[in-house]
């Protein structure tokens, strides 16, 4: 039996695509009328404190979080049972394909020719070369990593900023409140891969904006692929229209869907996709963990599973 | 003394900048009335078959083109003078931020959320992986072959054609009339960076659009940044407008500027630019061959010398 323990999250939708893909295998969640006993497997997403109680028999704990690291301090984790992590390549990757496809479409002036061929003109102006242009990335997790190692093969100049001090080869890392001025002041497209916390919550305003180098023709470019928390998008409009920032590309927006009102539609040289960056969907975390699950029935070891001493 | 002898290229803009870069070294082209022995430096492109004649002090020949290998055909070239090739890495590193920006868009199905955005709609339709989608380079010369490195590094599923076969690792090779085919039907987005000859003339064409794979939504794209000779206009247009292709990106084209009156410019998912992608202009290669003369004079020893027995 599989106990779903979903918070924060559509467990219901979950359940519906688990019991899709494991056929006869028994999915409940909690409330359902079932016996904690028969419980083999939970998959968990910020698991409240008696979410493991009564499991006897557990024979994996599986983690919707790429990271553990809060799910490793639940008090009543049983020591004993594998916690199997949930690995996306699949999510790193497409949203890798989104923030290059942006930064390379801001770094190579794409506003700046649209709107010339809109007016049939023909001006040569030559963009940079990828080296000239600063890309700093907000968030150096997973995410942010694997962004910067791609666009560090195209040729980028990078620079990162994070809570704590992150040390990665061919970037410039920035951190804390204190390396907020200096990260933005050499950066000429901004990419947000943060986690959304209180503390990161509308960082990207206008303060912000106006201080990004000024050294793209146009003005510099942010790219939000994390979430619509990060934005206040009145601050985005009024940074489009007056110039302070050169574009923007919005994947996330603070209500989703964006309300057919809201001016970021038609700001100037607004970017706006339907939150289709890359997200962590129920067809991929199904198909993984059911995967996994059903090979484990079958006497197959478990995959992923979390260095309890290393902590990931 | 610094010789120019170039053909099929505005010579006497050359002259102008060299002379600017060089201040009082002297600085002639064919014509003028200058004596041969004094001549210590030749910079040539297609030079003629007396273009070495008489020319008795020479300490170098320079290259325009990057490859060399018509050059080192040359009858009467001198074998005892070194031969110093471009090696233009800023144009290799500019087409590329071009190709990859593209590619990149189009890949991403820029095309669709464009319109959807236009429309204020919001459609979830999630774009595939890098590796779901296949990018077919034409031409495996020094720029397909940058190009695809880094595609390759984006995680792209690559493909090549090429007149000779070509062994590049990570990328399908297809050679010849009979490999065309199978190539283009195996192709999402072509990136045509072939040389421009009597067989390349006029390949992007209506019957090579109705060949590529349609796997990619709204159909493929076409990426011309080589010559405007290449691409059949009217064929672009009826392929965009009838979507036998779903986009086309194009740097240059059969009459520059492009006409007003050209329907490209209102293409239904035309991104048209200015033949800006990269081209070896006078400015780096003047930069590149003054430092090279003024560093050679002042007792330097030459870079990027040609190894007659290797050919390049």
């Amino acid at each position: 039996m599989l106990l779903l323990h979903l918070s924060d999250v559509d467990e219901a939708n979950w359940a519906r695509k688990f019991r899709e893909a494991l056929g006869d295998y028994p999915v409940v969640r909690r409330g359902d009328d079932f016996d904690p006993k028969a419980v083999r497997y939970i998959f968990v997403w910020k698991p409240k404190p008696d979410a493991f109680d009564g499991l006897d028999n557990l024979k994996a704990v599986l983690s919707l979080g790429a990271g553990v690291d809060a799910l490793l301090r639940h008090p009543r984790l049983p020591r004993d049972v594998p916690v199997v992590r949930f690995v996306d390549e699949d999510l790193s990757q497409k949203m890798t394909d989104y923030v290059v496809a942006q930064v390379a479409m801001h770094h190579r002036l794409h506003s700046r020719y649209a709107a010339d061929q809109k007016a049939r003109r023909w001006v040569q102006l030559y963009p940079p070369a990828a080296h000239e242009t600063s890309v700093g990335i907000m968030g150096m997790g997973v995410l942010g990593q694997h962004a910067a190692e791609r666009l560090k093969a195209l040729g980028y100049s990078l620079r990162s900023w994070s809570r704590t001090p992150k040390d990665v080869e061919g970037v410039e890392g920035f951190a804390g409140e204190e390396g907020f001025g200096p990260f933005l002041a050499g950066t000429d497209i901004l990419v947000n891969l943060l986690p959304l916390t209180p503390e990161t919550q509308g960082i990207l305003n206008y303060e912000t904006f106006a201080r990004l180098r000024r050294k793209l023709d146009g003005g510099p470019a942010i790219v939000n692929a994390a979430r619509g928390g990060h934005q206040k998008e009145d601050d985005i409009v009024r940074a489009l229209e007056d110039g302070t920032l050169g574009a923007a590309s919005l994947d996330v927006f603070q209500v989703e869907p964006l309300p057919t009102e809201s001016p970021l539609w038609t700001a100037p040289n607004c970017y706006i996709t339907p939150h289709i960056a890359a997200i962590s969907n129920e067809q991929t975390g199904v198909r993984y963990f059911s995967r996994i699950l059903l090979d484990h029935e079958a006497g197959k070891p478990l995959v992923n599973v979390v260095d309890m001493a290393r902590g990931y």
